[in-house]
């Protein structure tokens, strides 16, 4: 009683070229579009080839969305949160502060409607989304020196960028925008006073210990970050059926892929970093506290004059609310137990 | 500069049938193997179909493994650990006390060797294994009385199978064996004085709050339970490599979309279980503290006799020690702030 199949069809050739964000020296992260191309590649005998380019090889990371809003390239890997300079409302395909974790943000892209209404929000820009990947909860970044109090904070020249760094800034750090290669000689010299970056296993590649050992957690700005696939809404429009899906598979099994792949190799590059001198704390309570106050003034300043920011700030927070009453029950009080029996 | 891609060839037409171990009402575990099919079959155009039965359909649930190691059924949907009779190794690939949560399951799968080690072992079998799903961390149960006291235990007839229940019966209680239709009669009767089942969202469709109020968390012998689509070795070699890119494709999706929707779904039911009646209450330390004990010396006693055991046992725990290390930094850090911080 199975269905007639549909006719098969002979798959059309298809090339592709997609733009990372990202190095290719950052194997967890560009690895990811990488494991979309060989899952289309092998899904098609070959006949739908997506070409990975890293930042800079044929558009500069920043501008990966751009290439696709115009149609330059027919698809990227990259964060949404980088675009908040066009509109601070791209901050919620990635991570804000205070948001979601990276469990939970797939709880909402794929069924809490924040795919939906992100795909409402990209369409502006001509393209669609799907999540390819996550780095689960960043950490807070490396310090010259530590930080105890919020007036530690005050004039605080910090390598952070997008809605994190406003938050700060109303704390009276300074962020600074520089580029990963850039940073390590500004904390050398003290041009800067602290850098985040990702977590243990990139931040180990750049040697940010033996400038600014003070390491600090959790990165509040990035809960759970997650990545994207951007693709052309033409280009889209044109891909057979059967293409379209295989992308939206490919796509998820580079999302959940990733998320394994920082989490089987932190905790090593964790470890090795302790050894070589990194010096773990915690952000203290009162920083937490005036950072929280003050991400919730600045979501309030931005939602007064931005109604697809405002949209997307109000579902999201609302489906926050809700995960954490349930996260602190069997979630984290298994993952609590577990981490006060280590040894055990 | 693009490599030619090779010949695009005709889809053939396959049909395979898929024994989920679960019935339909429970949509999310039961959707995974939906959302499989549907993927596989959408890559496809329709060539490739694999028709989806609920359990007792074509086989009961719990004998799913072994209808795809005989090859009457191409593959299953079901819980490794439901075949511990044939051999407690079987547990590794699902869940096991004090074990992994969903997320380092995942790490563990993809980028920790687990998938080549569960491989090794289910080859025995007749099958392969893909990861296709997650719970989450588990509740741990309903109980007609409190459970204050490890003493409380004692005698205790608890509706839970597996390594789980042997745990328990080391601390004196006494694990039942019932299907999930005649749980709520036995806990209305007290015939039994506790039963574990899933979490929230599952758990309220049986009503158990009715009859047996307290509910515990959190479900240490799962703390993420991992689903396997379970396909039979020579009808998986038979599949040209395409449709096998297509099915891991497929899996993976599943994967990451079924733990997306049991955290998008369990917040409100949770919510809606505390205003009927149901009683939150966390095992007692003492509790969790001999039940961990328990399962290191059932760990021991089964890995002294059972080679395969000891191997995924060694392998999962190392691997569990490292994630912890790590997870107490970033992820509990950003989660325990959250929950401390919700309503504000």
């Amino acid at each position: 009683t199975l269905a007639a199949p549909a006719i098969a069809q002979s798959a059309p050739k298809v090339s592709w070229r997609l733009t990372s964000s990202f190095p290719k020296s950052l194997d967890t992260i560009f690895g990811g579009a990488e494991v979309l191309a060989k899952a289309v590649s092998d899904a098609t005998d070959g006949a739908f080839q997506i070409q990975v380019f890293a930042a800079g090889e044929l558009v500069p990371g920043l501008q990966a969305a751009d290439a696709v809003t115009n149609g330059t390239l027919e698809m990227a890997h990259t964060c949404s949160y980088y675009y908040v300079g066009k509109d601070p409302a791209f901050c919620w395909g990635t991570a804000a502060p205070f948001g979601l974790n990276g469990r939970m943000l797939n709880a909402w892209f794929y069924h809490g409607g924040g795919n939906e209404l992100l795909n409402e929000f990209y369409a502006k820009y001509n393209f669609i989304g799907l999540p390819g990947g996550n780095t689960g909860t960043q950490m807070g970044g490396w310090f010259r020196k530590e930080i105890k109090t919020v007036a530690d904070l005050n004039g605080l020249k910090m390598r952070i960028g997008g809605i994190g760094g406003r938050v700060l800034a109303k704390l009276g750090a300074v962020p600074q925008q520089i580029a990963g290669g850039d940073i390590y000689p500004a904390l050398e010299k003290g041009t800067i006073d602290g850098a985040e970056w990702v977590g243990p296993y990139d931040d180990e590649k750049l040697g940010f210990y033996k400038v600014a050992p003070h390491y600090y957690y959790p990165g509040w700005w990035e809960g759970g970050a997650a990545l994207h696939f951007f693709i052309n809404k033409a280009k889209w429009a044109e891909l057979p059926k059967a293409y379209q899906a295989i992308l939206t598979s490919a796509a998820a099994h580079a999302n959940v892929d990733m998320q394994a792949k920082y989490d089987a190799k932190n905790p090593a590059a964790l470890k090795r970093l302790v050894q070589a001198g990194a010096q773990l704390h915690p952000f203290p309570g009162e920083v937490m506290d005036a950072s929280l106050k003050a991400s919730i003034e600045l979501y309030a300043e931005i939602s007064k004059e931005n109604e697809p920011f405002k949209k997307l700030h109000d579902a999201v927070m609302a489906f926050r609310n809700d995960e954490y009453l349930w996260w602190q029950v069997a979630e984290l009080g298994y993952d609590a137990f577990m981490i006060r029996a280590r040894g055990r």
